[in-house]
């Protein structure tokens, strides 16, 4: 039998139990050729995943009424009708909320390593790569800029503070919770952290932390925090969209109002898909990321629920700001080799 | 004695003539050394003025109340205490509102070419280097994409339809009268136009004359025609923001917010000043822009008023969309050389 999260209708504001159902079906072991089964391990439970249960236009086509809830995760080839994997290999890939899943095998990469697969759903996987892109490659700070990371002690922001800091950059957090804060600041260490939730005047308080202006803006939440910052921005800034949690409950985004200094400040907005833009360097920026946590210069926290039927709390969790460290899902205590 | 028109209060909404005075004082003909007096023959009328007398931050310091109106004009050198400019040089400078301008000769360019100088304040001035470098350095078109401009018949966006047709793309016009519809469409010759305000569903018709998406918008107007267009943007969309009228009326600008669609897109959001990020590369692009006309490749429409106590005038008329080309104020008749 294959255990399976289903939509049964279309979210409107938060998610609910009721939008999910558990059911279980005959798993299917008839594989044609190309396809690979896997049994899942690990499911990566992200923001995102609250837009393909919209409707909305994604990276990743809507997760259709009826279907089992898309998502990324790890877990450990058991029949393969590909001749690029074998039983036994752990693959990363789109497997879905679901205990086995059958994939063609284009869409599967072979982990690098075996230890701590999980680890290729957070700081070694898309939170920890989009990180890693949009700092490098679109931000490309130099020494002594300005960096503001929202969502800054997530899975993303998290990442993205730290290379920053390696970049010599000055680092500025903005997340939800004191606790949060005292992480970032005290074990991460960060050069300044705000809570929004406790925050009366944010665009005031971005400026007393940043008084010459804002360099860089890793955005993972959109909406007031996006405009708050670009009331900072200073010439050239590079403001990041990893993401916009603020809207993906909603049908209509959280309204910005400050997108014109963009055009005194000679800024740039650039939005993308880690996924889509730079998969075909994940190879190297994996092992980039592997080493900076090697070295303990890149430290990351995971938030563990077990079992598949939690898979709905927990993205329930990281929509509200519950997690804290990427969210994962552990669907069996230990695959079997 | 000097005429010039100065700013008696910061003007909350559309600009009216009480914002403005026009006032005689005694020509200072006693130059510092460096400095250089100009006899104004042309201004340029932008709406970005209109955001020099808000307060608001831009690429030039507030016009302070009391003061002399600020904006591009062309002239002519009547005394030069600068090496760089002899008596007789037509020049080119933030000028100001005003019959005679002392300049610093850092401030001010010579024209490449004595006829018609006027045209240095439009389709060979900041408009249409606007125009240039934002379709050519940051839109960058392919042959065969889709270009959006909105304000099309205006200065910024007249020249940036024909550069978009001149490297291949499929214009679509967005104006605010059937005149400037039939203007961009019968003697421009770009692919589409609406008017936006005759058009109930500006997302729904741009989708209708764009059914693969919009690849490159050039903005200069912000607002609910910004977010009509992210709607429909498809993958790697450059938007240019050259402008944001919509914006320049109010403290706030209206509100986006569709911008979550760059991510899935993954496409980038620019803004620029071309005085501040091109400067340097003004007199090869004035050169091709000077010979596109010649060769009638680009044509373009200047509309003129008579008179320096017209310049708060044409603003409004610019501000409402009620000019048809570049709007320009001839302070003299014809400069005596």
């Amino acid at each position: 039998m294959n255990k399976k999260v289903i939509l049964v209708n279309r979210p409107r504001g938060p998610i609910k139990d009721t939008d999910f159902k558990v059911v279980s079906e005959l798993l299917n072991t008839v594989l044609k050729q190309g396809e690979v089964l896997v049994r899942v391990e690990w499911l990566s439970i992200d923001p995102a995943q609250r837009v393909w249960i919209s409707g909305k236009i994604s990276y990743i086509p809507p997760v259709a009424i009826g279907k089992v809830v898309n998502g990324f995760g790890v877990g450990y080839v058991i029949i393969s009708k590909s001749p690029a994997f074998k039983k036994g290999n752990f693959v990363f890939g789109l497997l879905g909320w679901q205990e086995f899943a059958t994939v063609h095998a284009s869409g599967l990469n072979k982990l690098p390593s075996y230890e701590n697969p999980q680890r290729y759903l957070g700081v070694l996987g898309i939170t920890g790569l989009t990180a890693y892109f949009g700092v490098t490659e679109i931000a490309r700070p130099q020494k002594k800029e300005v960096m503001i990371v929202s969502s800054a002690a997530g899975a993303v922001g998290s990442i993205a503070c730290q290379i920053g800091k390696m970049k010599g950059c000055k680092v500025i957090g903005i997340c939800g919770s004191n606790q949060k804060v005292d992480w970032l600041m005290n074990v991460v260490k960060i050069d300044g952290c705000i809570n929004y939730k406790t925050e009366k005047n944010l665009s005031h308080t971005i400026r007393k932390l940043c008084p010459d202006g804002v360099d860089i803006y890793i955005d993972n939440v959109g909406g007031k925090i996006l405009d708050a910052v670009l009331a900072n921005i200073r010439k050239n800034a590079r403001i990041v969209f990893c993401g916009a949690i603020s809207s993906y409950d909603n049908d209509k985004a959280p309204p910005i109002h400050n997108y014109p200094v963009a055009i005194a400040m000679s800024a740039t907005l650039e939005g993308f898909i880690v996924w889509d833009d730079y998969q075909n360097r994940f190879e190297l920026a994996v092992r980039q990321l592997s080493r900076w946590v090697q070295e303990k210069k890149i430290i990351h926290r995971e938030h563990v629920l077990e079992g598949l039927e939690n898979a709905p709390k927990a993205l329930a969790m990281v929509m509200a700001g519950e997690n804290f460290g990427k969210m994962i899902v552990r669907v069996v205590e230990k695959v079997r080799l």
